[in-house]
């Protein structure tokens, strides 16, 4: 096992490799990167290989812009446990005088937007938060599934290219009685499984917890590690001893159901599930297990994206 | 010429019918809308035209999330022009005695992220900004060309659907000497014409300015116009009298080479221009010119956009 010390260095080794392979595009911000056009191209690939997995359910495709109505957000309990990963958005509502104040306090170096209202959206923590309101209500004899992609904000600044501070998610939500949904996740196990296979990555499944914050998080993520609400396929992104999620499977219960009031077509809180690839972390562990250069990966691996 | 309190009626008449024929999803804040699949659709082939009026340039392709590093974003002069359309980022810095309080004050439906410190990026008021910063130091012998998409955030809450919190642009830009970028943008004016033609749509170009702040920014918004640094091409989106901008073709002058230190291969401080296409208006004015059935768009158009 290595410290976190050396999880360190090598998180640091791996991102200045991709920078250096101009994979990845530096901003000044740490966990914020552009990504050039090879890599942006991977991403595509990754992308196109989950939807034919998820093709034949023929999922209805919503796309929502990456930020959340505040009061959706308010009402989804993620400021309870994830405080520390959230971003909000503020906006300037003042005349002319104001503005001079804030250009004042720009020019000072200092936090010019602290007196700026807060917008009534914030940051989407996951492509599938907009989802829940929208499909409040009754849902029809066999429950719904959608496919949504988005950026999503995590604050979690980190030298690991991993943890960036926005990246894609693209999922798969489904909407359903208990037992529908509990075999759709179980479904979307062995896909991942072939889908981890097909590119030639190390992977494992685990039953995993959420960051939840403070010391009352440790009671949740206990219980949700017990009742497996949460599994997790990881592999060796910025160390091999500490492997990083790259998919995610997420059985929420009756969560969403009873937040946001949606129902099964019996009139029963409906129980909902997701799936979430995160294509910037496949197209990093690619890079990380099959080196830096996509000609010389291996030819399944080719294949399998379609290059 | 029809008042401002009948373009509003037309807006929000335009918007419901969006809304009824499922094109656009609502999420309870105005100007934030999930895209249907067939509008979503329609957005990515219209993004495909672009690209493919684009393709002989050949441009480098980069990808930015829809953030921008604050210094940048500071030193970029937006904040002096456009504090008004300004999204900036917070972020929960505290302890769980802050973290109570946090969620007391969202409790009482207040301001809970009012103590939120600043973080070290705000939203890309558009898909260029993070390109300039890129590129800082000397181009090579005829400047480059880049290749950028990504949701963009400008705070103008409207019922107008045309007027949206956040909304895709796809943007190529150039970077080189006066003349070389002059020639440029002219190219992507031809370019603009035959698109809109082969889209069937009623535009026509315009010289504009942009929607500067205060008093001031009257006189700044004269220049801009008289000196032709910003050509848009408009047509009908919510209002026949009064059309919305689909594309826009900016001559920034010397601004971003000088503001960060990009220099032509001589030396001398580079001129820069970007030519945007706005994904969603240009799906917003295909839907309120040709109807909200794509099977019953002209047969040109259809081909035009590959359906």
């Amino acid at each position: 096992m290595e410290t976190a010390g050396q999880t360190h260095v090598r998180q640091h080794e791996f991102r200045d490799q991709l920078l250096e392979h101009g994979l990845l595009i530096p901003t000044g911000v740490p966990g914020v990167y552009g990504r050039s056009s090879g890599f942006e191209d991977t991403v595509e690939l990754v992308d196109g290989m989950m939807a034919s997995l998820g093709a034949p359910d023929a999922a209805e495709v919503m796309r929502f812009p990456p930020i959340l109505n505040r009061t959706h957000f308010e009402r989804s309990g993620y400021l309870k446990s994830f405080p520390h990963l959230t971003g909000t958005i503020h906006t300037f509502a003042g005349n002319e005088q104001a503005h001079r104040m804030v250009l004042k306090e720009a020019e000072a170096g200092g936090d010019w937007s602290a007196s700026f209202p807060a917008a009534p959206v914030v940051l989407a923590p996951a492509a599938c938060y907009p989802v829940y309101p929208a499909l409040a209500g009754r849902l029809p004899a066999g429950g719904r599934l959608v496919d949504v992609m988005s950026y999503c904000f995590r604050h979690e600044p980190s030298d690991d290219p991993g943890r960036m501070l926005m990246f894609r998610m693209h999922e798969h939500v489904r909407l359903a009685d208990p037992r529908t949904v509990i075999a759709w996740r179980t479904e979307w196990l062995f896909r991942a499984k072939s889908f981890t296979d097909a590119l030639g990555l190390d992977a494992r499944c685990e039953a995993a917890s959420d960051p939840f914050f403070g010391r009352g998080g440790q009671l949740l993520a206990e219980s949700q590690r017990d009742l497996r609400l949460k599994l997790e396929i990881v592999t060796a992104i910025a160390s091999d001893e500490r492997p990083t999620a790259i998919i995610s499977l997420n059985y929420h219960q009756d969560h969403f159901g009873e937040l946001f009031g949606i129902k099964t077509a019996e009139g029963s809180v409906a129980h909902t599930s997701c799936v979430g690839f995160g294509l910037e972390r496949i197209a990093l562990a690619l890079y990380r297990q099959h080196g830096f250069d996509r000609a010389q990966w291996p030819a399944p691996v080719r294949k399998a994206l379609g290059l």
